[in-house]
């Protein structure tokens, strides 16, 4: 699990890894909630997670107002946009043959600021990918809570990003092996949702969709 | 949901968040098993993600000795390593107020590349990271197997790192409620493991530890 630890870094070398499929890329982006915006600033590498939707052709992202870098981000400086799932340790019959399966996909570009409906819109978007659901539970937001939120969007063009991947078992040896061999495979789960002091009410449908069997 | 989906850019204006505390890092950086390495190629943000282990005040990376990007930061480019483990979604009373529990890490500085029997074993503690004792269990890394690997260091110093985080349940509303309210913790766990065709005897105690309860 040294030398091929997860080939994060190989995808000019291991053309089976670099595949361009749009619809794998689009599973990796519905499947994980969190990633990576990077950017530059004075000169230096500046990086933040941040939770993302994406809505078609196009990451949705939020941040603070009151965010210097996001601020300089809307003004139009380039950035990369990494999302990573892990989905298995690979347990080989050496440490070097040894990997993890992951998906990970870079998009680069700018980012364009969501004004009016358009921002409206899309931080609700982002709340129903957190939660589908609730947005038809709660009360809608207001306008005070809207100008205090920044609504990115980025652009997923044709070329401007990269997806990699590894699947499947261990690659068979080429020598004599006497021991276990296979994957682990992993997996995100909600546990048991916890009501908070003051909460009134069943547990609602939008918790219930992503807990369920667990209460 | 919206403006307070995580605030993991609100560090400088929610004190509470912005924990210096380096057990709280530790134990991200102990929980988690790959983050995102970002550098600035060409002016360029460029990010790739990366495996990791920590050891001690340094982290430990590995990467192909083909990828290009990874000379330019073996080289002395400046890198941010981010690191981000997503614990709950927060239900509270509104969109706006909603959020999700996570625990954050940028770490900057400069990789130092390792060699000889530090690359060693640098490679054998990402690879006891991962699976913790399956060095034990197989043949050692070979100096062929070796050599076609770049083992890094970033160290962990004083105020090279932030940490953020946030905890707990929804804030308490100031208006009348009358939904469900609470959180939703997420966990990683392990599955069933699958063999390989060729394996050969029985689950070995370093899959064991991770997947008990689940043969």
């Amino acid at each position: 699990m040294t030398a091929r630890l997860p080939d994060l870094t190989r995808v000019h070398r291991h053309a089976e890894r670099g595949s361009q499929e749009r619809t794998r890329l689009d599973a990796l982006l519905d499947d994980e909630l969190v990633g990576t915006l990077s950017t530059v600033v004075d000169g230096q590498p500046w990086a933040v997670p941040l939770l993302f939707a994406r809505d078609g052709d196009r990451l949705l992202l939020h941040g603070s107002t009151g965010a210097g870098a996001l601020r300089h981000v809307v003004a139009g400086a380039s950035v990369a946009f990494s999302v990573t799932a892990i989905d298995a340790i690979v347990v080989a019959h050496s440490t070097f043959d040894s990997s993890a399966n992951y998906r990970s996909a870079v998009l680069r570009g700018t980012v364009h600021n969501l004004r009016g409906p358009e921002q409206a819109a899309a931080l609700d978007a982002l709340s129903d990918r957190v939660l589908p659901g609730r947005t038809r539970e709660v009360r809608g937001s207001t306008p005070k809570e809207w100008a205090a939120t920044l609504a990115m969007e980025l652009p997923i063009n044709e070329g401007s990003w990269t997806y990699k991947e590894r699947t499947g078992g261990p690659s068979a040896p080429d020598e004599e092996v006497d021991v276990w061999c296979g994957v682990i495979p992993l997996r995100r789960v909600a546990a048991v949702p916890e009501p908070a002091a003051w909460s009134v009410g069943p547990v609602p449908a939008s918790v219930l969709a992503v807990t369920r069997g667990r209460e």
